[in-house]
């Protein structure tokens, strides 16, 4: 992970992608979300959705479980270069959360993001605010979720 | 679940509540969000969260939890007394999510929504829009956390 002072505007992370399978569609739904549209093919089929489908929360949260292991493999691979390495602090929200398409069983949805603000915290000395549009694509390209998250980043001199 | 003429602006409802242990806290961050300030009691306390705290998509995937919960159980009453019982459907996205306070292992947390906008979508016949306030607070009455959730609800006439 960079210092505040190193994200520059505009730029493009992948995270890669994630097989939502209907095992897995099923396990989280059950513990989170367990909508018929989440849990049943057919009660899916019926629904808007128009098939087993994952919940958002689901999808959302494979967005947070790539971006971290991204993350942790950069930050593995600086400080294998020797790098003073940052560690990003915790998001205080994030906005706009759309859920533009279903994700239905059999999907391969593939996660981004863009940076778009970078600015100083006055509330927290030593830290910064990074905001990145996440976009998460299905295997036709068709954009099925997108948001504008917000984490806190240190700023240099700032390294735990 | 009621249909889209049944809602009331100002409408409150209560989901419950639920215990974030440590042993819950690091499960779910395993799983969807290994940071170090979600994982170890340490790490934790050297962060800004200031202690062994449950990611922000834990807290949110629990109010998803606590709503459904709350909307089976009024349908299954609805149903006992004979009513038509409306199936709402999927959320197209929600809006403002803050993480307001960290939420530390050991925090119990009671989740709450308020309806705020009920209207008719011109996309989808029969469906209509409802937006609701939802709130997490703590065992001190501190709020730690908001979003303005969107469902769409079928309107009279397309029970299923």
């Amino acid at each position: 992970m960079n210092f505040l002072e190193d994200v520059v505007i505009g730029h493009h992370s992948e995270f890669g992608s994630f097989a939502f399978t209907a095992e897995l569609i099923k396990k989280f739904a059950t513990e989170f979300d367990p909508q018929p549209f989440h849990l049943d093919e057919e009660a899916g089929r019926r629904s808007l959705l128009g098939g087993l489908a994952a919940s958002g929360w689901h999808v959302a949260a494979v967005a947070m479980k790539l971006r971290i292991a991204e993350s942790q493999r950069a930050t593995a691979e600086a400080k294998a270069r020797g790098e003073t390495v940052a560690v990003s602090g915790p998001s205080p929200g994030f906005r706009e959360l759309r859920w533009i398409k279903p994700v239905l069983a059999g999907d391969t949805i593939s996660y981004a993001s863009e940076v778009v603000a970078v600015r100083a915290t006055a509330s927290k000395p030593g830290w910064g605010i990074v905001q990145a549009r996440t976009t998460a694509t299905n295997q036709h390209g068709d954009v099925v979720m997108t948001f504008l998250a917000t984490v806190f980043l240190p700023q240099q001199g700032n390294a735990s």
